[in-house]
């Protein structure tokens, strides 16, 4: 923290002991104007910073204060997951509008539960006032061999973690002022880093990897134009959840899936190492204009749908 | 950046080209989902965030933009100072209103400036709308001995560097209607870390630090309650700016000097290395109650002043 211990009056210093009360042991290095942490020898150093406000990538109704703080930390612990870093620590500067000081302690919560289950101890953060809540993220990571954007190759399989579409029609349900199925739902709330998956691609060969935040025709584009090649997509392949047709899922963003290339993976052997997590070949990188992405439906080429941008409401 | 190259159309991404126009070769490792950095062998990595809120810490009307990006990036840079780490890189989550968007350039040119000044590479960063402009600042730094606040012993005397009172003195002039002078106005607006003085400090024997954020009298209570020390403070010493008083002083936040405590220095030595900046011996770490802070005026004990509070206007 840059606020100091030991805590003195105020609102701030309520906010930072509602904080730690909830963080416990998982808050480490708190109490100098900076937290210190060992890289390990011979690893890089992989950062990353991401921010959630309200009404920009949610609304108050759409989620409980534990699922906005378990949400915003995922996004953030999922650039590590892009990278095949390990992560080190994570920092968090939150703007608390007093409307929502109240739920300080589950959001809390929720950031502590995200951040045991990418076994990441909490290192420094601050809180301010504000009129909208925001969680300005920032995740430290370290990898031998950090994974970029700009590594696959002509040959190469497009592979892409879990199933499809489900944030993208939650998203879409709630505009619409219908509620969205529990399982769409919880893909929107509830969304996982790929953290041992992609850590798992790199050490089996994968050339080039994102996380899908922008939806996976969007995605795939950046690795496109970041590697100078052309990615074939085949929509028939796309898993996708349950309710969710697949040119839909293509425009679907916020999912936190992993989107990887590489020569081939064994999805056996990622079965085992993965439980109940699908790996599945969607495409491949072909000869073709560097940066541009294909559709093909059986076989055959198909207009690539526009793609997402953030709901601003 | 989390956000992604080549750039799309919409506000966000405009906002980005306004960031990376102003930044240049500063501006390095964006295109992926987080950046790669090196952390020297034997180094230590040492991270802090902090963020300045509009109407929390300024008001617009006290601040030109370039001065707004240039202060909240050498309060974050700042910390680094009192770890006596050296700068890795920075990283920004921007809030920016509507009403702000034709402010980015200046407030990004500012920040570029001051990454500049305190020679640490831009590597990551976020924009975001929302109502009230908002700066998040991660620094990254290392140090292969960071500085503690824990280390105060008895026997050492307390310095600090330059001269005080100034941002304290903006404030009041302010929030009173008035100008601030000169003088004081550009103590507020335009901070500098003091990076080299306190890596001077760590290889001269300082055995704790603190950068000035809440006033002197509530920092140095910070190292006498994390070294669980007696710190007391010869009024009459402290450096202050014309036309403030020692014990306004004494309450002055934002100073972003630097507070350090060591058996002793050679004043004359950093005066050689650091032309143009004060280094005073204000007190000394003594005998007595673990946690405490005593002022004394001419040898006599007096009353200490309450401390800073961040002005919420």
């Amino acid at each position: 923290m840059t606020t100091h211990l030991p805590l003195g009056p105020g609102a701030e210093f309520d906010s930072i002991r509602t904080l730690l009360t909830q963080w416990g042991p998982r808050a480490r290095g708190i109490g100098d104007d900076g937290a210190v942490l060992d890289v390990p020898a011979g690893s890089k150093l992989v950062v990353s910073t991401d921010t959630t406000v309200e009404h920009v990538h949610f609304r108050r109704e759409w989620l409980t204060p534990e699922e906005i703080g378990w949400r915003a930390t995922m996004a953030a612990l999922s650039d590590l997951a892009a990278m095949a870093a390990a992560p080190l620590g994570v920092l968090l500067a939150l703007t608390v509008p007093a409307a929502w000081r109240d739920a300080l302690a589950p959001i809390a919560h929720g950031i502590g539960e995200a951040a045991a289950q990418g076994d990441i101890p909490i290192v420094g953060g601050d809180v301010t006032d504000g009129d909208r809540l925001a969680l300005a993220i920032t995740v430290l990571g370290h990898a031998t061999h950090p994974l970029a954007r700009s590594g696959a190759r002509v040959g190469d399989t497009i592979y892409v973690t879990g199933r499809l579409g489900g944030p993208g029609a939650a998203l879409a349900a709630w505009l619409a002022g219908r509620a969205p199925t529990p399982a769409h739902r919880a893909r929107f709330a509830h969304p996982e880093a790929r953290l041992n998956a992609s850590r798992w691609c790199v050490r089996h060969g994968a050339t080039a990897a994102i996380d899908l935040s922008d939806g996976l025709a969007g995605d795939l584009a950046h690795i496109a134009a970041a590697s100078g090649i052309c990615a074939e997509l085949d929509l028939e392949r796309l898993p996708v959840l349950d309710g969710v047709p697949s040119r839909e899922a293509l425009a679907s963003g916020e999912e936190y899936e992993l989107l990887v290339t590489a020569p081939a993976f064994d999805s056996t052997a990622f079965a085992v190492a993965h439980a109940g997590l699908a790996l599945t070949a969607i495409g491949q990188i072909v000869t073709g204009p560097a940066g541009s992405v294909r559709l093909r439906e059986h076989g055959r080429a198909v207009e690539l749908p526009s793609t997402h941008d953030h709901f601003v409401g």
